[in-house]
Formats: C-alpha cells, sequence, structure tokens
C-alpha cells in the first residue's frame, strides 16, 4: 500500500499554490472537495520561495496551505522541490550550471537545469530534503514524498569529466581494461593514463544523427549514459536517505516517465519505495503502447502496484497538436492504469497556471475558474467512483505467464550501433511483439535479463543484441525446463561493453537456437521480403512481408518454419524453432508486419492458453486486465473503440464494484465506458 | 511629399560607387539619365571608406560622386552608411560584436554585425552621421535622408543582459511587479534581485522548434523582444536626432522590411518622418500578400504616402530560385505601390556588382554593362511613365472603410505561446481576412489596437489573442456606435505581459461576443471538421470545411450562424453574431476555408457597400484601388492575370494621367497591363 | 607500376593487428594465405602505440607482425599512422585539436583531429614518418607508403587564421590586391591592414545552408577553402619528404576519396608517386557514377594506373541502410576499377573489429572467424583470378577520344554562388554528362582547364562557371584546330576570384559560341520548359523536357538548334552550335532531361566514332572498357545487369586472361559476370 493508513485510491495531483492569491487558495479548497480529490502533490517548484537565500528558509506560507488541506481533509504528497534551484543559486554557485552535449555552458533558466555531479547542488538539495522532512515529519496529512521532478540531466562539464574518470577506475581498475573493453586500439585511441578520457560529446565522439545520437566508440558512450544515468540517480538518493531518516514510514518517490531512455529504471527502481510515473499520450497513441508503459512500470519492481502521478485532465501544451481528450478518454486512460496495476489515479495540475508556458495544459480547474466544464464534471464524476472502488483493488496483483526481456543497456548499445540500419530501433521492436499479446488480451510482464523466469511459460526478448554476463545460461536453464523463448534479428552479438563474441552470432545462444547467423542484410524500408511459411504450423498464412533486416542464417539443429521468398537468400530459414531440454526456442531473422505476429500469438495462445477468458467472444478494441486480491479475480473491461459493444457474460458471475451490482445480463459497453467487475466463485 | 521641393514621383535607388572605377561611374551617368532616374541611395555601406580609422574621415570620394550626380540633375537619397562597421572598428572595439541567440560571440564580417546596445557604436555611428549632415547640409540635391539599413540585429551579449535589467527596472518599478508580470513561481523562478535576471535565449528558456522559435517564459520573451526593439530603434533615434540638429528640414527615414516580424514597427513609426520599405515578392507570392504589405507600411503612420525604396528590376539572389521578372511584371509591381499609397519607385540596384554575395541581384544595368538590355529599356519607359504622371498622385489619400487590428505584441505573444497548435501562426491568419477582402477591391487599413476606430464601419482582429488595456473597452465603444466587429478563436485570452486573464475567454470581450470559451481543441491540420450554416446567412453555402482549432463555446446571447458539423462536438456553434448596442460583433470559432471569408466578405460587402465601383463587372485578378487628392478620384487598375481583359467604363469618365487621353472606349488591358484613371466627375 | 619489384595486381587490404592477440594474428595468416592476400595496409591508426610518449617509440610490436608477413609473402602498404595522434599528445599539446565551422573547439576524440597548420602536429608526425622510414627501409616486403588517412580536417582556430593571412599574403602582396579581388568595398568590408582580415566561417560570413555551404564573400570563401586544401596538403608534403629521403624508391601515396569536395585533388596529384583511392558506392548507386569517380582518380595523373586501396568486401556500417554486396557484387565493383585504371584491389579490411564504429563493416574475416563464408570464398575466389592475370594488365593505358573538364575551384565557386537557384550543384552536372558517354561505352578522361587538349576529338565543360587566365584561350585553339567543344548555362562567368568578367556572359567564350546571354532565368524544379529542336541535327526527338535555369541568350553568329518552347522566351535559342575555326562549339542554355544528352552523345559519336566495339550489339547495363598495352587491345566487358545476356563475338578473335582460353562461342555472361579478353589481331 502507497500508504498503510491510506487504504483507497489515491485521486488527485500537482498543486501550486505558490502561484495564486490567497481567495483564490480559499475557492481551490472548495472546488477540490467537489471534484472529490484527496490527495496533492506539493510544493514542486517552489525551491526559490522556500529558500529565499542560503541562510533563510521560508515555510510559513507553506505551513499555512498545509492547514488549510488538512481542514480539508486532503492529504499531501510532499514534493522536495529540488528539481529548479533558485536563481539566486545559480548566481553564487555557476558550477551548478550544467554544460550541453554541443559543449555550451547553460544559463540559469528553463526548467531542470543543474549539473547532477555538482557538489553544491547535492549538498544544498539534500539540506532542503532535510528541512522540509524536519518540519512536517509530524503532519498527519503527510502521505507520501516525492522527490524532485521528472529528472533529465545529462550534463558533459569538466567536473562530471572528472567524475566519469572517478567511476570508469572503480568501474575497470587498470586502464588496461578500460583500453580492452572500449577497444581502444581502434583508430589509435589506446590511452595511458586516466587523465587522457575525455567525456564523449558532440565536441569529439558523439554527433546527432537523423535518427538517433551517434557514436563513434560505442563501449565509451554506454558508460557515459551509465555514469549519468549513476550521477542523476546519486541525487535522489541523497534526498531519499535524508528523507528516511526523519520519516522511516512514509514512502519515497520520484516520477518516473514510462520508456524513458536516458535513465534506466530498472537500477534506479531499488532506490524507490513506490514506482510512479506520468503518462502523456499523444493524439493517436494506441491503447496498446499505454499499456506497455504502464506493463513496464509495473515490471519495474517486479509486479507492485504503482503510482500513476501524473496525467494531463484533458490536453497538454507541449504536443505539436494539443487535443481534448473527448468525453471519457480521461476516465478511460485513468482506469487502463488501474487496470494495469495503479493503485492511485493523479493530474498535472489541479489548477491552471496563468503565465508561462504550461498555461494551456490542461487542469482540473481551467482558466473559466468554475465548476461548470465538461473536464471538471468529468473528474469529479470519476473521483466519486473511485471512492465507491474503497480499496477493493489496492496491492492487488497482476499475474502473466509471459515476459518481455527489457534492458535499457541493450537499448543504449541498440541505437548506439554504427550499422546495420538507421531503421533499427528498440523500442518499436518491443512495442510490436507487445501489442501482439495486448491485442489479444495476453497479461504480460517485463523482465530483466537476469531475472528468475520460473514462473513464466514464455520469454519473448526481441534485439537481445547484448547478452550480458549469464544471460544466456538464465534463458538456457528455463528452456531446458520446457520454457519457451522467442528471440529475433541483431540478437546475442556483444557482451555489456558493446564487444562483439567472435565465432559466430548469436554466440551463446547459437546451441539455444540450433544456427548460426552469417550475414545480416540492411536494406531500405520501401523494400520488403517475404516470409513464406512451409506448413508446419496451422494457423499461420502462406506468407507475409518483412523488411529492414534480414539475417542469413545456417542451421545447426533448428527446424526451418518459414523462409525467405526473395532476393538472393530466398529458400533460407528466416522463421525457425529449435528443440532443447524440454522448451523450444523461435528466432525470427527479418522485420516481419504485425500480421504474423498476431498469428504467433494466436499460435501461442492455442499451445498455453495465455488469454484472459470471460466465457465469450471479445471484439478487438476491448481490453481486459485482470487482478487478484485475496484470491479474488477483478477484471477491468474496456472500451476503446468508438462504437459500443456487449459482452454476453451469462457463462460467469460477476459483481460491478462501482455500483455493487450483479451483473445479470448482457453488458453494454459504450464507446470508452470501463466496468470492473469481481468474479463471483 | 518626401521633400516638398520635389513635387514629382521619386525614381532610382541604390547605387555604389564606390565599387567601380571612375570610367565606370562616368559611364553610369549617361545610362542613368537614360532610365529616367531621378534619385540614387547612397553611401550605404560605405564606413570603412569614409573612415578609414578613428580620427580620420574622407569624404572627398563622395564629394566626386555627389557633384556629378548634380550636374546631371539627379537627387541623393543620403544614406548614413551605419549598418556596418568597418573591421578596424570591430578589433579595436571587439565589444561591438554580438553574441547570437545560440551564445556564440560573432566575429566580424557578414551584414548587419553590431551590438545595439553598444556605447562604442552608438558613438560612432552618430559621430559619423553628424559629419555626414554637416558637410552635406548644403547640397541643393540632398532630396532624403536614409539611416543604417533594414536594421535586425538582436543581440545576446552580456552588455545587453545589463541593459534588459535597466530596462525592466524602468517598466516594472519593483521586482515584485516583475516576479508577478511574468508569473515567476512557474518553475521556481523567482527572483530577489535585478541582477539574478538572465537573457533569454537558447541556452536557458528558448530553443528553436519544428515551425517557431519556443520558449518558456512567454512574458520574459516578449519582454526581451520589445526590450530589442527598443534598443534597436535607440540606434535610429541617436542618427535621427544628430540629423535634425544640422537639416531639419530634410525627412528622414530607415528601410523597413514589411510584416517583419522582430521590430514593432508600430513603434518605430513614431521616429519616421516618412515610412519607406523593401518590397522583395517571391516568386509565386500573391498580389494580395504584397498588397498587404503595402498597405501595413501605410497603416505605421496613419495613411500617409509612403516610400518603395527597394525592390528589385528583375531576380533577387538569395531567394531559393530566382526567377527574373516576366516583361512587365516589374512595372505592375511598381504601380501596385503608387496605387497603394506609395509616391516613390525605388529599384535595388543601380549597377549589378562583380564581387560577394549580391552579385546576381538584378540591377538597372547589369553585367552586360548596357542600354540594350530587356530590363533597362522596361526601366526606362517606367520612369518616362513616371514623369508623365507629374505630381498627379503625390500626396493622395487612401480611404477605406474596413480596418485590421495589427500589433507586433501580440503576433510575438501567439507565436511564442506554448500549445494549443505548433501550426498556428499569426500572419497567415491576417493574410487570410486581408485577402478576402482585398479580392473584392474592398479596400482596408491596418490599425492598432487602440486606434481610434470611428472612421470605419469594419473592424477585423483575427487571433486578438493578446487584450491591452483598454482595448476591449475601445471595440466595445466602436460596436455600440454601430460598428460591426469580427474576431475569431484564440481571442481576448492574455494581458500584455501574456497572463491569462481568468473567467473564461474571451475575457474582457465576453459581452460584446455574447459567448464563452469552454474549451479550444487543436488536431492535426489534415483534420478537417466543417462549419454548418443555418440559413440564416443566405448568401453563404450550406457548409465549409475548418480544421487546426476549434473553440467550443457556450452561448451567452449570441446567434448561432453555423454549428460544427462533427466530432463530440457537434452542433455546438462555431459562427455566430451578437448584438451589442447598434452594431454586430461576429466569431469564428474554427479556422475556415477560404471560401468561407470570401462568402463573409461578400455578405458584409453587400451589406456596408465597402467594394470600389467603376461602374462594370470586374474579373478575378483584376486590382482596383483609389487614390484621392483634391476631391479628385485616381483609379489603379491592374491586371495580375496571365491573359487580357476588357472592362467596360462607359458609366462612367475617365481621364489617362499617364497619356492624358480620356477614356472612350472598351478599355483593355494586356496581362500585367496597369491602367490610372482620374475619374471626371 | 606501383612497384617495379611487384608486377602483379596487389591484393590485400587494411590490416590492424594492434586490435588483435596473438592467436588470432597466427590464425590470420594462414587465412589471408587462404584468401590470395599478397599486400596489407598497416598500421594505419596506430600512432598512440607507437610512441606512447614525447620520448618513447615503440616499433617491436610491428617488427614482429612485418616479421610474420614476410615469412608469409605477404607485402606491406606502410601506413605513417598519423591520422589521429595520441590522447597524451592533444592534452600535452592542445593547440593540436581543431576549432570546427561553428567555432566550437573540438575535444581529444573521433578520427581525424588535428589542427592542419599546428606546428606540433607537424613536427611530431614528419618525426614519426621519419622514423618509421629509418625503421623499415631495409624491409624487403615494403611495396609502398600509405600517408596518415583520408585527409578531411578543414580547421578555423585563431592560429589558422595567422597562417591564412600569411597565405593571402602571398597570393595579392598588397591590401588593394585583396580589397580588389575580393570586392571588398561591398557591404562595407574595406580592410586596412592583415590584421583585419578574419577568417570566414559560421561565425560571420557563412552558414550552412538547406543544400549547400552558403557564404556572403565567395572570394574570401574560395581563398579559405584553397588555403585549407593546401595546409592539409603540407602535412602530407612534410610527411612526404622525410620518407623520400629514407627510401626513394618506394612510391608514396595518401588514399583519396574520388570527387571530394574539400580537397583540391588536382593540385595534391603532383605530391603524389601514385593515385590511390577508397571507393564505397551505396546501395542503388549507377555503375557510371562509381566508373566516373574512378576516371576521375586516373585523370589527376594524366592517365596513370591507380591504386583501388580500400572498398567493403561486402556491407559498409557507415550508410543509411548498409546492405550487403550480392553475391558476384564485390567482384564486378573490383573488376570494374580494373577495367578503368586500377591495378590493385584493395580491402578494408581483413579482420572485422570487435569494438568500436567499424565494427559492423565487413571484413574478409568476418567476426564468424571462419574461412566458411560466402565473403570469405568470393575474396579467396577473386584472389586466385586476379593472380592469374599476371601482369598483363599492369600499366596499360586507357585511351579517350572525349574530355570532361573537371575544376574543384569552380566547383567551390558554382555552389558558393548566392543565386541563381538552390538546385544548382556542379556534381550532378558533370554526371549527367559523363553517364551520357559511359552509358554508350565511349571512353572519357578528365582533363583540367589548362590542360592540352589536341588527344581529344570533344571537350565537354558543364557549368564552366570560372574562366581561370588563359582558359579561354586553351579552348579556342583547340576548337580553331578543329576540335568540338561543348559548354551549358553558367559558363564564362567569373575569373578566379570570383569577379564577374563584366560585358556580357559568358565573356571571353563569347566570340567562340557566338552568343552572348542577357538573363539567366531560374525556377523551382518542378517547372519544365521544353527544347523544341529544329530538325537541323536528325537523331533528336521533336521535344525535349528542361527545368532548373534558362539562359535568354542573344546570337551573334551562332546556329539555333533548339528553341524553348514555352514562357516569355519561347521560341529564343536554347541549344545553339557555332563555327569556330575548324571546330563546332555548342551551347546548352538549359538543365536538359537524360534523353537529351543520349541523343547528343549518339549524334558525336556518329560523327567521331567513339563507342568502343567488339564487333556485335551491346545491350545497355554491359559495361565495356579497354586497356592497351605493348599495342594490346585488352577489352574488359562487366555485365551490370541482374539478368544473363549473350554476346556475340565471332567478328574478332579473343583469348579471355584469367582462363587463357580462346573465345570461340558465343560468349554469355550471368548477371554480375565479367571477362578479360585480349583481342587477338
Amino acid at each position: 500500500m502507497i500508504n498503510s493508513k491510506l487504504p483507497f485510491i489515491l485521486y488527485g495531483g500537482d498543486y501550486n499554490p505558490d502561484q495564486w492569491p490567497q481567495e483564490i487558495i480559499e475557492k481551490d479548497m472548495h472546488l477540490l472537495k467537489l471534484a472529490n480529490i484527496n490527495i496533492v502533490t506539493l510544493p514542486v517548484f517552489s525551491w526559490a520561495l522556500l529558500q529565499p537565500d542560503e541562510d533563510t528558509y521560508n515555510f510559513e506560507w507553506l505551513d499555512k496551505i498545509f492547514d488549510l488541506l488538512k481542514q480539508n481533509n486532503i492529504y499531501v504528497c510532499l514534493a522536495t522541490s529540488t528539481a529548479a534551484q533558485p536563481a539566486w543559486m545559480s548566481r553564487k554557485y555557476p558550477e551548478m550550471l550544467p554544460v550541453d552535449f554541443h559543449g555550451s555552458k547553460r544559463k540559469h533558466g528553463g526548467r531542470v537545469k543543474f549539473c547532477p555531479n555538482s557538489t553544491k547542488y547535492r549538498e544544498l538539495s539534500v539540506k532542503l530534503a532535510t528541512k522540509l522532512a524536519e518540519r512536517y515529519k509530524d503532519y498527519s496529512n503527510l502521505a507520501i514524498w516525492h522527490v524532485a521532478n521528472e529528472y533529465d540531466n545529462y550534463c558533459y562539464c569538466g567536473h562530471c569529466q572528472e567524475e566519469f574518470r572517478q567511476w570508469l577506475k572503480n568501474r575497470y581498475k587498470t586502464i588496461d581494461n578500460l583500453n580492452n573493453a572500449w577497444n581502444m586500439n581502434f583508430w589509435g585511441h589506446t590511452v595511458y593514463s586516466w587523465d587522457e578520457i575525455v567525456a564523449p560529446s558532440a565536441l569529439n565522439e558523439m554527433w546527432d544523427g537523423p535518427s538517433k545520437t551517434c557514436t563513434t566508440f560505442q563501449g565509451m558512450a554506454l558508460d557515459y549514459n551509465r555514469f549519468m544515468s549513476d550521477s542523476i540517480l546519486a541525487c535522489y538518493i541523497g534526498e531519499y536517505n535524508a528523507i528516511k531518516k526523519t520519516t522511516p514510514d512514509i514512502k519515497i518517490t520520484t516520477n518516473f516517465m514510462g520508456a524513458f531512455k536516458p535513465l534506466d529504471y530498472f537500477k534506479w527502481a531499488e532506490y524507490m519505495d513506490v514506482i510512479s510515473w506520468d503518462n502523456y499520450p499523444s493524439y493517436g497513441d494506441s491503447p496498446s503502447n499505454v499499456a506497455m508503459s504502464h506493463d513496464l512500470m509495473r515490471g519495474l519492481k517486479s509486479g507492485d502496484s504503482f503510482m500513476l502521478i501524473e496525467q494531463s485532465p484533458s490536453q497538454a501544451n507541449w504536443q505539436p497538436y494539443n487535443s481534448v481528450k473527448r468525453p471519457g478518454e480521461m476516465k478511460l486512460q485513468s482506469y487502463q492504469a488501474l487496470a494495469h496495476g495503479a493503485d492511485s489515479v493523479m493530474f498535472f495540475q489541479m489548477r491552471q497556471s496563468i503565465g508561462a508556458c504550461e498555461k494551456y495544459h490542461a487542469a482540473v480547474i481551467s482558466h473559466a475558474d468554475s465548476e461548470n466544464t465538461r473536464i471538471f464534471k468529468e473528474c469529479a464524476a470519476l473521483g466519486k467512483e473511485l471512492n465507491a472502488l474503497g480499496d477493493s483493488i489496492i496491492d492487488s496483483k497482476y499475474n502473466s505467464k509471459v515476459g518481455i526481456i527489457f534492458d535499457w543497456d541493450n537499448w543504449w548499445a541498440v541505437e548506439f550501433s554504427s550499422g546495420p540500419s538507421i531503421e533499427l530501433k528498440y523500442l518499436p521492436q518491443i512495442q510490436k511483439y507487445y501489442a501482439g499479446f495486448h491485442n489479444k488480451n495476453i497479461p504480460v510482464d517485463f523482465v530483466k535479463p537476469n531475472d528468475d523466469f520460473s514462473k513464466y511459460d514464455i520469454i519473448i526478448a526481441p534485439v537481445l543484441y547484448m547478452l550480458k554476463d549469464n544471460v544466456a545460461d538464465n534463458i538456457k536453464n528455463f528452456v531446458s525446463k520446457g520454457g519457451t523463448f522467442i528471440t529475433t534479428f541483431f540478437s546475442g552479438y556483444v557482451d555489456e561493453n558493446d564487444r562483439v563474441k567472435i565465432g559466430g552470432y548469436p554466440s551463446e545462444l547459437r546451441d539455444l537456437l540450433g544456427l548460426w547467423v552469417e550475414e545480416l542484410d540492411a536494406l531500405p524500408p520501401e523494400i520488403n521480403n517475404s516470409i513464406q511459411m512451409n506448413g508446419s504450423l496451422d494457423n499461420f498464412d502462406y506468407e507475409y512481408k518483412c523488411n529492414m533486416l534480414f539475417d542469413i542464417i545456417n542451421l545447426e539443429g533448428a527446424t526451418t518454419l518459414g523462409t525467405y521468398g526473395s532476393d538472393f537468400y530466398r529458400g533460407r530459414p528466416v522463421f525457425t524453432c529449435n528443440k532443447y531440454g524440454n522448451g523450444d526456442a523461435y528466432y525470427i531473422a527479418s522485420n516481419p508486419e504485425t500480421k504474423f505476429v498476431d498469428d504467433l500469438v494466436t499460435y501461442l495462445d492455442s499451445k498455453h492458453s495465455l488469454s484472459l477468458s470471460l466465457g465469450c467472444d471479445i471484439q478487438f478494441g476491448t481490453e481486459i486486465t485482470k487482478r487478484v486480491k485475496n484470491d479474488k479475480n477483478i477484471f477491468f473491461i474496456l472500451n476503446h473503440n468508438d462504437k459500443s459493444i456487449t459482452l454476453n457474460l451469462k457463462n460467469k458471475s460477476f459483481i460491478n464494484l462501482i455500483t455493487n451490482e450483479n451483473i445479470t445480463d448482457d453488458l453494454l459497453l459504450n464507446s470508452r465506458d470501463v466496468f470492473i467487475l469481481e468474479e463471483i466463485i
């Protein structure tokens, strides 16, 4: 539970009273209650107000807000306000200001804007967090801590370079090890002392390519990403430790951003008491991609409930076209979060600002300053429903038989790769396979390469380019005991330093997959080849398109399921299966069209009974998930279609958790309707 | 009159004898006379020649040119040559060199290249202007002064930052006022002293977006634009004052660039004795957009005649595809300038350079160095015609019943806005409504939001996003007395600091328009909705497409004229009219297709009799304007079509001002023909 | 001969044993022998290994490699390893690090990364080259020297600026000459001392345009390119001289990159003992463009055999889509090099790296570490064939009756030009005319504007914008003696400083061409005009499309062959011929479609018998070239088509130089097949 004293769904979000006069704040209390809000996050960006100079802290204004909130029975997600240091601080300690990728020293302004290795930043941010903890440790409405905000601040300054050298010394011990790990004899990069190492940036090893950031030294660039992720994490940990000392029973989090590339959230998750994240789908994003982000966030702490800590009640301001959320869309997205493991629904923001860049970002209370808006009414109605749910879904579990391996190091390495194709990106490959399962309402977990896979029937690892130590053994162990493993082209190439394992790809997975890859052809994306199925699996089509990358493989025991239909490797295997111990290992040697993945999932479902069943036919666009609490199955049914659907649930018995009514008839779901049903057994 | 001693149309332009040997200059005199040139602008870029070092001025070479010009009866538009400081000066005073938006200190070179707040620049430019004025104050062919050239030099250096703080102190008096105006508690930007303010640039608050420059703090960015426009203007004013002291009777100008975003030309116009501007349409620019620039320039000084001070005799060099002007095209564009209020036709340039980047820009005398070119002959022929016009159109007036509100602050604010759509730009919205009127030969003036509107029947204010103090009252006063007001989506949002006026858009215009806007939806431009007319106005179609932005409005008295045809706000009003006092206030809640604007204009024309009438049918592409002098109506008729047209003018009597003949027959206008006809009453 | 002791085709390429342990290196020897490799290039990037600090050189590891190579009878192309200085050196001498075009000081890293004017770089690189020469002067397997690698390092640092001023002093002697050459009175750029000259960069005179680098001062930018090309060449010459002193009999080269814009390879060629270059066609590159690069490289030293010193055995890593070379494609491309004058076939690289950015670039020995790959087998097979050729083609000559003028200064000037069209680029214009001849198997040489043209029948000079001193006379002399000259729009405009020669384009070529150009219209590329032929030449079509640029010309003696079909210059000449002395001078006034060039070539071929004949019909896509050795004609026949072709060679007798068999039957060439046939007379 996010807070053991609060056995209900947290509903609320960011609130910035520091931008408003007293009379508005008082009005807000009334409106927040009307909207059935029970928690607000603050103060997210008030460092300058809280500390007008190095020797002075000013909490009185915040005390008053806290009193008001308490009077209104609204809980507080207490933010440490350390995402943006005050202007006086940047002026006094210019070393706090970062240097960007292109070598420019930044000036004070914008948003997240400190060098993560700045000693002064770390000292002063921890000091503020400490002061806040000491002042509010006994505040009874304190629900949870929120450190800083959306960390995202790589830096390339001289001090970071010094720290990078230290970090490398810890990692590699000797300069020979480093030369070896990075293959530094290439292009004569050999170094003889730690002082010769230069941080990679646009001024030497890197540049912005048309679709990705490029580098001449993948190993170095990977280590800089790791170092930066660690450096920024250290800022968080500093505050965490300070707070924990004073309020050991209150959980601490910082708001993540889904599949956010710069930070290795799996590593960060170890230091989170609870995962929380900000969900901002763009116009036209598929429900599957949003669901995937939720599942990834849930996976960070092995399935624990997470917090939806930010979403917009309606439009954003920073997207190219900031569409308003259609009637019911906000509710649908809120329930989708719960359906995938969230125990809170929180917004950015309670009241819309009147100045600066987020003023056209929607809020519960809009510029109209009224409860008589569509958005306000939808928020209030949702709050009422969530309230009705009580603790019914809190801390419930999400059970999956399918795991998808996700790995930030692998992501970085795949996209730092020079060749074979600028089209190859990690996330779309993950999304493609995830969508295949999600669209059939098959629960999926995201797992790390070294996790224990014994609870899964199937492990998918699209583009498992980097094979860290023991990963191959972990997978083989899983398959040999009966598991099913699926991987693709560009897998099994390198170690954790992006050094190729020579002797034939996919190196340590060769025997598992029963093949080796001799060549990897890359063609412009508009050029298709085909996967021609040989009929050994019966629910597949005769032929599928594939493009982008094309392994030319030699079999060493695997069975061919499909072959290329054209080009000089026509007839060579493109889809194979290898028996290994008691399990199966599938290999997909090119980038197939979606329909191939759909049919593969159908095939796997028929073998492993993976789909959630309501005992009736389910139409496409109907998302179903299941959370289990105290052995009770709670089904979430979401209609993402633009039109209504009807479900015949007569084969099972359910109770509607919002209305507490039994389901006796066909279930009619209008567009964007949601039902949360507990199965009666 | 530009110069009371010169009661004729000034014809000539930029001349750079400093690039040529004596024999060429003497040949030029002959050729300029052949071309019927009566004025040349010089020396525009000769600071280095005029002042070889700080203590030496060298005017002798210029004296000789001036003598030659006088001998040839050619007048001088005397340029102060201060647009580009000499290399020795940049070397001696490196603080003159600006810092660009991305923080790079510029090196000497290029074109306009000084920091506008450089004390040395201001001192030395004023000194040069003073010296020039003293030397040539008695030169009898001195017609007008031309300060610097095409000012355009924002700077982001440390000195500008200091001056910005001073400028802010003057504007806001207290740091609290500034924090409040910019809403600085947002993202913790609160400052406690003026020294904490950092100029906004790409190194902190700003960045180049895909279609516009973006900022995190609109108020700050707006003020920096204002400050820069003022700083650059101060350079001009310094020279102006120095010159005025010595030659009080000679008018002073600097060449503007039409709808040029960086400088608030309405404010600048207060310091101009006469407006002058450079007209460089690109291949394919519509006549309407060019006409609009002329009208905007005329509007800067409330309808006074302006100068066309630069245009190309044929092709430019800096456009992507520098097409030559088709036979007659230069003449047509020249007369279009006169038709909209110009009293001069001037070119860049007299003779084509042989080196550096403008050498492929056309000139009256081309590289062929001959009078036997098409361009030369067209120039000479035009000169002859202009000469024949004498003073007939000089200082004549342009009368409009329609005003369009134009405001640089609003332009900046609309495009700094983060959200709702990257597609929203100010100028295209103005152009769309302007074109509706222009295409029907309805005269339009450009006005400031606080102008007295009593002379107009109709005021249009597309995207009047910023409502400065008293503007709402000014408009309401106009409407209540019987005026017609038309505005659109994204109007009435903010005050002059881009602070939203809460309580429901369009804030102070709510009662005028009889509605409030609850939401503003934004969709990708390829997604259309429709305006479905309810039949209450009879010259409209049944339905029009609209896109980009979609207000969802609630009526408070207004009458619905059209409703949305689709999406969840189908049936909600999108086009309304509200009676207010004796007038009407129309609201257009989305971005309609052109045909809607055309039909709206037809409707307004039928109510208000706005079109200029020659007593006959007019074909599309025939532009007609009217200037009035001594109660005589002078009609300009321009055929922009590729084919000839015939006008039946028998209902009225006219005299052709170029040939002095009466119009007795049908008037045949071949493609690009122009007639200037005085109506005989 | 590349090395007089090695009368055979050099086959091998880059080898980086410094990246590998001893056991791999020993395995390599075995594999290289299996692949019939006879030469390796090394050490290309080993400066840091060879010189661990300023006082220490370490050659022992290289000695061992050299011993091994000798034991295996593999020759050495000895690289000086100076393309990338060691990290310790950049740290000790930061002045070695260049400043980029945008003014950023680079940090150590990446690839070619030294300021070419760095005194320390020059001193230390020459010292290393000297040490290498001294150590290996008696190494009997030393075949050739390879200085640095792919020079490409413009710099904009303060020291380069100083050196630029010196370079300008040498060129112009007086500041007046410089002001005059650059037309510095334009935009007031007049300078009074050499110290006022600022190197042109993105911080003053230049910027990156949408399709080209732009400049405000063409003369200055041209000189900076010349200065940089010279500066970088000086680095090469320094090493060259040092090496030559010690090993006077071993030839020296550095690897060129084909039509590489930054370096004036014609000037560089004077300092090369033999030309060598790196051929990396991209997916879809036409055989004609590749052939053109070979011919250009052969032309650099007036037809001497050159070296193909790098190509990929299969895919690259740095292209957007790194396709593998199809079966036979590598062989075809190798033979195409020989067909155009190469005497070597060399690869980058022998063994594929395991780390850093080139690890997915193909190699003879791939990551599979095996001889059982397609690529290895194709390499080995080709080695065997080349071995069979012996010295049969070594030092043979390539005879052409057609010359195309190519000039780096002209290239730079055309593309620095501001106007008339951003579409105008030099290389595509050269490629278009080259392809016309190449596609008909007509041999073409590339020549400099001042070369002796007496051996040619036809000289083509597309876009001969810059007419250096004596070039017009050289061409006129050629034509007057009976030669045929063809040129196009935008020719004869400027002198070598990009100063326009006034009096009518094409200035000194007016009498030769019998016309002058009055205007040059430029239109967007999608707008076509047409060339309407008047029937005086009979193998032409009635009409051809043309676009981009359109000269409006006045005839002064030339005969019209075709006229414009539309626009206001409809009926004006667009294709003309002028008799001059005993020859003909053709002018093409617009940018014609390819078919026009094809028909022009057919016409010229019919007049001058230019095509190589095998006595039979030749199908499109069959490339035929001829090299002549000891009066024997050696024909290269390459099938670039995807399908097989059959040639009937019964009219002549040939011997297959690879199999030593007589050709008695029809010759069947499967897709990508190659035959090398000596004609038996």
